[in-house]
């Protein structure tokens, strides 16, 4: 219970800063991100500040404004390090 | 919008029925997940009831349960469809 409870909470940081690196990647501000994935643009702030436990309908929402699956979405490069 | 906003509808379903088939095909008591998840058993319940709109730290507890990717868990056979 340990490990998972530890990567639980790392989930939260590596999932804000995927969001953070795709979408300044692609030039976009958090107003086209927002306006791309039909959330508020406070709320994109608040994913990338990570300070809030993201539901899967809006994980779904933000891989279709980045054009991926959710798998993909949540294919972190650093999952299972440790 | 009109798209996303439908499926982001599904991915509640899409999710549970994959929870309930990864379980059975298991052959786990949502007892045996809830223990292995580090979640209750009536949690489990509400997600296979697509009662809930699960957070991405309980999605990764789940995952770790299935000894799966969280991008693994996440990914459906008929994401995609329509």
């Amino acid at each position: 219970m340990g490990r998972a409870e530890f990567e639980a909470k790392n989930i939260h940081r590596l999932f804000a800063q995927r969001i953070l690196m795709l979408r300044t990647d692609r030039g976009w501000s958090q107003e086209v991100l927002a306006e791309l994935a039909g959330l508020h643009r406070n709320y994109i702030g608040h994913v990338e500040r990570d300070e809030i436990n993201v539901g899967i309908e809006n994980i779904f929402k933000l891989a279709i404004a980045f054009e991926m699956s959710i798998g993909e979405l949540l294919t972190f490069d650093n999952q299972g390090e440790g």
